[in-house]
C-alpha cells in the first residue's frame, strides 16, 4: 500500500520522553478522507498507553484520540465531505460494519472488535494505527464526524472521547428533567459531565475529594456539590437516579450504591486497575445496578458534537504548544489540569 | 391489645435447638384473616436468622416465611376472603401503603420500611413479628395471597420466597423467547429458576460447581449444565443476555460478567456476607450491569403463585415433620436437600 510520511508526536519506550518523528500514512483511498490536524486533546488513556499501563502498548506509540481539523483531500466514493470542511476523529477509525452492534451503530460493541485510533492493529493499511499526535490523518470517511463552523474547535476536541464519553451513559439512562444525577469527579470528564447533565435538564449533585472543587463544581453548573471524604454529608446524601462514576483509582462504591433511589444505577466510566468491591445488599436493597459505559458509537458521537454546539457547550481546556506535551503529561499525572489539554499543533506548523 | 395462644416452633439463643414454645397472636383486626397453618417452606434466610448470622436477630425467634394454609376467621372489613379460603404469606405482612414504592405495588422497597413476616418489629401488635413455624398466624389481609384449590400446597409453600425472589428479577429483566439466561447455582432459589424461565420462554443454561448436579440441572428443564469449576468449558460461554446469580458465598463473578451480551445483567439474589470483587473493564466493555433484586411486591407474589399454578411449577421439596426441623437445618447448613425442605404443620396438629 502506498504511504506518505507525516509529522507525528510519539515515543519508542515507556521511559523515554514524547518527540517529533515521522510515521507513514497510506495514500488517500476512495472511501478516505484526508484531515489536516489542527487540534488534539490529551486524555489520561494517552497517558496510560505511553507508560503501557494496560500492557497493550506498541512503540512506537502516537496519540491522540480527540481530533480536529480541516478536511484536506476526499476519496472518490466519498459524498459526505468537501476539501476544506471542517471535521473530528475520536477513538473509533473502522469497525467490522456488519455484526449487530454496528448494524445498531453501536460500534464501540463491535462482534469483531473495532480499531482504536492509535495502537491498534490497522485492517486496512497493516502495522499499528498512529494516532492524533500528528499534523495529518487518513481514516475511513464513515468513521470521520462533522464539526459546525461556529464552535470553538480548540475546546470542542475533548467532546471527541471526554464528551462522548459521559453523553452516552447519561443518556441511556435517561438523565433529564425530574431527574437527580450524581457526578463523582471533575476532571475531563466529570467536568463535562457536569455541563451535559445541567443542558439536559437533570439536577446536578457533584462529589470531589478536593475541597479547593466545591466552588469550581458549582461554577461548572452543578446544582450542589458534595465533598465526599465529608462521611456526615455522605451519609445524607440519597434519592439519586443515576450516579456517573469518572473515577480511575480504587474507591468506595457502596456508599454511592446507598445514595441510589430504587432501581437506580452507578455507572462507571473510570477505568481503576484494581477490582472495586461491592456488597450485596447495596445492589440487592432497591435493585441497583453497578453498571459501565465505554465511550459511544459514531453516530451518537456526532450527535453529542451536536448537542454540544447547540447548548454551547465547550471543555474548560489549556491550550498547549507541541513542545509542552511532556510537561502536560506530567501535570496530568498529579491531576494538576483544568480540565484537558489540548495541542495547538495548527500552531506548530505555522512555525514550519 | 388482645391477644390469643398458637403453638409454635421457635429457639431462644443462636446455639440453642428449634422447640416447640407458646407465642401470642393479636385477636382478629377487622382488616385481619386468621390462617390455620398447613404448611411452611424452610429457606437459608430462616437459617441466618436464627444463628443471628446477620446480628439482627430478637431473640425468641420463630422464622418461616413461606406460609400456606387455610383461613379460619375474616375481619368484618375483609371481603377478598371468606372462611375456607387456601391462603399464604411470603415474607412482607405490612408495609406503609402511601409512599411512592408502595403505590407501584413494590411494598418490598416500601420508603418507610416494611415489616417482614417474622423478627421484624411489629407496627399493629407491638413487639416482633413471629413467622410460619407455628400452627395460626394473623395478618392484614391486604399482604395474604391467594392459593389456588388444584395444586400441590406443600410443594408451592416454596413460591412464597424462593419462587417470587427469582421470578420478580426474570421478569424485570425480561427473561423469554429468544432470551439465553443463566443460573448460577441449583439450590432452593436456583431449581425454581430453571423451571420458572423455561415456562417463560427462555434458553436457560445451569451453572454448577457439583459434578452430581449437571445431571439435575437438565431434569430440571435446563437446555445446558455447565460446571463452572472447569475454565475450560467457562472460557467459552458468551451471549447471555442475563444470569441469575443465586449462590450466598463469596465467589468470583468477572467470569460471569464476561459471558454476558452488550447490554447484559448479573442479577445478584444471594447474599454473600463478603463483598464481591468487580473489574472495571467486566463492566464497561460492553455496557454490562451487576444488578441486585429482593423479593417482590404483593402483587408480583400473587403474579408467582398464579403462573405457577398454570404451568404447572411446584418445588421440589422434602416434606418434613416439626420434630425434624432441628435436623433439617443442620442438613441445609450442609446444602443437603433437594431443594427446599417444607414442614408438614398439619400433619403436627392431627396429632395433638
Amino acid at each position: 500500500m502506498e504511504t506518505t510520511t507525516v509529522k507525528a508526536y510519539g515515543t519508542e519506550a515507556a521511559d523515554a520522553p514524547i518527540h517529533d518523528m515521522e510515521i507513514r500514512r497510506r495514500t488517500l483511498l476512495s472511501t478516505d478522507v484526508e484531515i489536516d490536524i489542527l487540534y488534539c486533546g490529551i486524555c489520561h488513556s494517552d497517558l496510560h498507553a505511553i507508560k503501557n499501563d494496560w500492557g497493550a502498548t506498541s512503540y512506537p506509540v502516537v496519540p491522540g484520540h480527540e481530533i480536529v481539523g480541516r478536511i484536506t483531500q476526499v476519496g472518490n466514493e466519498v459524498t459526505r465531505f468537501k476539501v476544506g470542511d471542517l471535521a473530528a476523529i475520536g477513538c473509533i477509525v473502522d469497525s467490522c460494519g456488519h455484526c449487530h452492534q454496528c448494524h445498531q451503530g453501536e460500534e464501540q460493541f463491535c462482534e469483531n472488535g473495532w480499531t482504536v485510533v492509535f495502537n491498534s492493529p490497522d485492517k486496512i493499511s497493516g502495522g499499528m494505527t498512529y494516532g492524533g499526535f500528528s499534523e495529518k490523518i487518513v481514516a475511513k470517511a464513515d468513521y470521520v464526524l462533522k464539526m459546525p463552523e461556529n464552535i470553538d474547535l480548540a475546546a470542542s476536541a475533548p467532546i471527541l472521547c471526554a464528551g462522548i464519553t459521559v453523553y452516552s451513559p447519561l443518556k441511556h439512562w435517561k438523565a433529564g428533567p425530574g431527574k437527580k444525577v450524581g457526578i463523582i469527579g471533575i476532571g475531563g470528564l466529570g467536568h463535562m459531565a457536569i455541563k451535559i447533565a445541567k443542558a439536559m435538564g437533570a439536577y446536578v449533585v457533584v462529589f470531589t475529594t478536593s475541597p479547593s472543587k466545591i466552588g469550581d463544581a458549582k461554577a461548572l453548573g452543578a446544582d450542589e456539590a458534595v465533598l465526599s471524604t465529608d462521611a456526615e454529608q455522605m451519609k445524607v446524601q440519597s434519592g439519586f437516579d443515576m450516579i456517573l462514576d469518572t473515577v480511575s483509582a480504587r474507591h468506595d462504591v457502596n456508599t454511592y450504591l446507598n445514595a441510589l433511589h430504587v432501581d437506580g444505577s452507578l455507572v462507571l466510566v473510570g477505568l481503576p486497575n484494581e477490582p472495586l468491591e461491592i456488597g450485596a445488599f447495596n445492589v440487592v436493597s432497591g435493585r441497583k445496578s453497578f453498571s459501565g459505559s465505554n465511550i459511544g458509537g459514531i453516530a451518537e458521537t456526532q450527535e453529542v458534537i451536536d448537542f454540544c454546539a447547540q447548548h454551547n457547550i465547550t471543555a474548560d481546556i489549556e491550550l498547549i504548544k507541541v513542545n509542552e506535551i511532556n510537561e502536560a503529561f506530567e501535570r496530568l499525572e498529579r491531576n494538576d489540569v483544568k480540565y484537558r489539554f489540548v495541542i495547538d499543533i495548527a500552531a506548530s506548523k505555522d512555525k514550519n
